[in-house]
């Protein structure tokens, strides 16, 4: 199943959708389970909450029950945007980095996320602003101190990311905290919908392309994790809960701008575009902001 | 007006508080206006709700209108967690690290909150727990590009917090980022209540003090800032944008453990106190968590 957040005019609600050549359409969840929360998280945080979705969504479907609306992303403000950095083999040695020997955590304020066909807001102080394609996992329920063979059963689904970054505020600030130079208002697209997990056959194998401008810049498969999704969970979940509706960003593969030659950095007016397998496309444009 | 958070056997609700010698007493705001946001974040997003607070607070108090409950953090979720590291002169020298030529920031997640009279939990993987003193902002109305002489604006007010620190996950792991050895469930902690902005004369000249099981382990005074609240505020916000009940912790004083010879480190049974001039005591005990 795919799940959107859409604005309507009665509101912001969840509904199914079908994707027809990244045509997206939206079926209305509410009409045949009024009392279904209509926010992603709430469904994820009831008991059942994703059955009970399932079924209205094929009721919905059958009955052709469209819906429209603006596009939000899948879940507007997670609790956490929890960020992996280094984690594919192929970036690492672009980068000229060593393999990291556990999973390097960042993050990202919920205020960084935006939906597809929304913009990617340059701030004026920001001049190296870099692309980032990344699977991103969408937790289910609540977890702590799993284990890497329980981890998937806590991942409700997976959604494209776009893991921004603004070079000239992530590296070589004192301290040494990659924190503003990832976390603008609007630097971390997902979407454009939620696929739930019994639709992805091996998340840890997937596709995953980033084109600018209709250049492929990046296009890699997450069987280049250095670190699974579970064993980053896993470890994660020594430290802290994760609760439905978090997120991770899961790393990115090679081909970022700022290791090519010379460097590419995002400028008004592209076009950015991310396509894991089966998960549709994450779109959005690059705008100044003042 | 000083605002609490409390658990009461009818939800979640805030209470105007007087605090004689860390003795609390709550008054129920919800008599006197019953369309008052629930929530203290709700309060302070809704126009003019500080100033409806402070009415109905007055008019609790004098109907002597109390109500009790279980304290929490006074925004038990705030969609922000900023925290701002080495920022005091006499904390950078301790650690002879040079004074940083900008607010060095890094996050924690709002899962890390927790109120006073709340156990500080260490995770098992965890081995050096530090403790460190902090006065937290509260962002009071929404703000991006501020300046610094309008900083203030949108601050609304100010509580003790705990940073509390788990050394051996924050320095010297893949990456070098803090996150995990900041953001552990209950790392957070802070209250006991929210004192509003017009009750604190200056932000930047309040003495801070941490005890731990009745031992003065930091006593200085926010006049030693690097960097002001307001500096802080205006710097950020070229980035980010601020919003209602985001929190600021503004880093914190010497004496932290990992700076002393042997080192101190949190251990179970461990009694944490802060006191900031003017903003009550914020109390913890340490407790192992398996």
């Amino acid at each position: 199943m795919k799940l959107a957040t859409i604005q309507t005019e009665n509101g912001i609600q969840v509904a199914s959708v079908i994707d027809q050549d990244n045509k997206l359409t939206f079926f209305d969840l509410s009409a045949f389970d009024e009392n279904l929360p209509r926010s992603l998280k709430g469904i994820l945080a009831v008991e059942g909450g994703l059955e009970r979705a399932k079924a209205a969504a094929e009721q919905a479907q059958q009955a052709d029950r469209q819906i429209t609306g603006t596009l939000l992303a899948p879940i507007p403000s997670p609790g956490k945007v929890l960020c992996i950095g280094l984690n594919y083999r192929d970036h690492a040695e672009e980068t000229g980095m060593p393999f990291p020997d556990e999973p390097v955590c960042f993050s990202k304020f919920s205020s960084s996320v935006t939906g597809s066909g929304q913009p990617i807001r340059i701030p004026s102080v920001a001049r190296e602003v870099d692309y980032e394609a990344e699977l991103v996992a969408v937790i289910g329920k609540t977890c702590r101190n799993v284990t890497q063979a329980n981890a998937s059963d806590y991942v409700a689904g997976y959604m494209n990311g776009h893991d921004v970054s603004a070079r000239d505020w992530q590296i070589g600030r004192p301290g040494g905290q990659w924190l503003l130079g990832k976390t603008a208002d609007t630097f971390a697209p997902t979407g454009p919908y939620l696929v739930t997990a019994d639709e992805i056959k091996n998340a840890n194998s997937l596709s995953i392309k980033l084109t600018l401008n209709g250049e492929v810049l990046q296009n890699s498969n997450t069987d280049k994790f250095i670190f699974t999704i579970e064993e980053v969970i896993a470890f994660v979940s020594q430290i802290l809960t994760l609760e439905p509706g978090d997120i991770i960003f899961t790393g990115t593969p090679p081909g970022v701008g700022m290791a090519r030659k010379p460097p590419v950095y995002l400028q008004p007016g592209d076009q950015a575009c991310i396509e894991i397998q089966g998960l549709g496309m994450l779109h959005n444009t690059v705008e100044a902001w003042d």
